[in-house]
């Protein structure tokens, strides 16, 4: 029971769920390559026109699967890879796709789901959603090109304050910080985001598909294709070198045993 | 009858005025060179000190004049220089102009005139005017350069609305999304935009041309004058492709027929 | 007299406190190269986790010390060193602090103290505070990089109305444009501010330092530690040619006869 991510169609919409019940959809290894594949997929199937992207159960994403961490975060190549080739490739598929995405945000979205939700087009919320980062309390950082997305959705004093302080902002706060661009009753969001859903899918695929990759390609500092990305790229190689430290440890230790951390 | 685009003169103070009756100042080609042509004049004029850009008649513009697409939209070579020579060489003079600039907006504010609109340095509006580039249902896209000015000044999840899903916003929208930097009643918005520019008028001249030069060197993705934009030049050379394509012809032939295009 | 710069720890937490009685807390040139005195030892102390960096007597600071100006501002070989080695000495050490700075913003944050704040992670403002940078009056443009920290973190219109029409804001418009993250009642603003600091220092320091290095090596246009700039470095080399210009000294001679200008 690793959670998983499922992929209904309705003619020319998909619908994205992220699903891993009792953990509010955390993203597990199998479900970041699950991602991958699906919005690989989605980019090559010219008959999707429109995307949603949701999670089960009244919330969005909580965050990363803490349950997995001890197995590989200790373990600065482990770490390098489960960063760069797990989480790396599902965002990145999810930026790559041509096919306008909506993001459908209710409860939950921290972490994980802050990072997905950026790679999203638009973002619409319900009205009692919460977003933040607050892995500050598990002893790590973001990683390089995971904090580059939120930055280039959330700003960087909105990222610096989920990041920095750990912060827990409300789905009103998000919308005046320019993350989400709609908030609606919790009741009227799935409603909603599948009407703007047919509104996308009513307009011309290959023009929403030429607008996505100019978008794609002025909109720095990721531009993830086919055009290099200098910031990206300088990342100092020694991102990941705080696997084995002791406050790393204490972090994930601290909160697999349900006590608070101490750094 | 192919609309114009005025220019007068108080003092220190410029008004630029597109006008194009009954057809809400839709840009036409000409109007797009009289744009470029007032703007390289207003820049070499060193008495001008602020420049009102405005539109007639209660509209900023409408758009482009779409009566005129059938003769040169659908195919590649032609439509590659309406943009990249009339619309861009309208765009880049006003960026280029280092006098001030502010755009006063009222009414309609789509396409062409989000475009002028953000190669303004301030933009105030009416409470009633109404902002979006709902060109996906014309069946085409909006322009790499054209969508770098736009993204810059409204955000990439605001161009990404109007342009995907052919939202149209209105002004405390606007506001919110930090496009426009004042909303005020309709009936005060051009006294209180003329109130602006006279402030502006008042203030150190030589100062204010070298704030914008800074302010466009330092303001990316786009840099038209002196600095080289990998960005802008990394444009696909396909990136006017789709000129003959179906879906475009359908976009532009259902608008001109009056009817829903179908897609 | 000339004001000075003053740093107190209480634990992990540091405070920097700007403090020019009878002159609302405006930049001299000591005060400028204690700034970078005292952030430079903050980076190398590994027991400092947050910073909160105010102003003394209800004000944040009003600007720069104009009563110096005569003495160097009309010689270009002077001005030059003032802003790149005295001013940015200061900005730049507040940049490269690894650890998290919040700005406590209190009454008048003008110029040199818009800048200041600028190169903090998070702006926390009384509801009574008033920003602006209206050097234009004093008839000298802002410094290129001085403006590029403005940029990023009030965005190019806020500057541009800073500059351009010397706009005065209040902290509700500065909450909407982004550039504060919160406005507090004028009483509560340093409890609150303590509060948000105490729990910065309650989490990860290894962690917060390396997000801090991300966010600022994914945060253009100024990465000013390692990554070269090129937006930066090509500013023109004749940026400070305008030091013995008429409007120079008219703005400056003016304020300190205490009679308006006249440009």
């Amino acid at each position: 029971m690793t959670g998983q991510v499922l992929c209904t169609r309705d003619g020319p919409l998909a619908r994205v769920t992220l699903s891993h019940p009792g953990k509010l959809n955390a993203m597990s290894r199998a479900m970041w390559r699950e991602l991958q594949t699906l919005f690989v997929a989605l980019q090559h199937d010219a008959t999707v026109r429109c995307v949603v992207l949701c999670g089960e159960g009244g919330h969005f994403c909580a965050g990363g699967d803490i349950s997995e961490y001890p197995a590989f975060r200790f373990h600065e190549a482990d770490l390098r890879e489960f960063h760069e080739r797990d989480v790396w490739g599902g965002l990145q598929a999810v930026l790559d796709c041509d096919v306008p995405v909506l993001a459908q945000i209710d409860g939950n979205c921290m972490g994980a789901g802050v990072e997905i939700a950026s790679c999203c087009d638009l973002r619409l919320a319900g009205a009692s959603a919460r977003f933040g980062a607050p892995i500050a309390r598990l002893g790590f950082p973001m990683a390089p090109r995971e904090a580059a997305v939120v930055m280039r959705a959330a700003g960087a004093a909105t990222a610096a304050e989920m990041l920095l302080a750990a912060a827990v902002l409300d789905a009103p706060t998000m919308l005046q910080r320019g993350f989400v661009q709609h908030v609606l009753p919790d009741a009227a969001l799935a409603e909603e985001t599948l009407r703007l859903a047919r509104q996308v899918a009513t307009l011309a695929p290959q023009a929403a598909r030429l607008n996505k990759q100019t978008i794609r390609a002025l909109n720095p500092p990721l531009v993830p294709v086919k055009w290099p990305l200098s910031a990206i790229e300088s990342i100092p190689s020694d991102a990941y070198r705080y696997a084995d430290s002791a406050e790393h440890r204490e972090g994930i230790t601290a909160f697999l045993e349900k006590r608070p951390p101490v750094f």
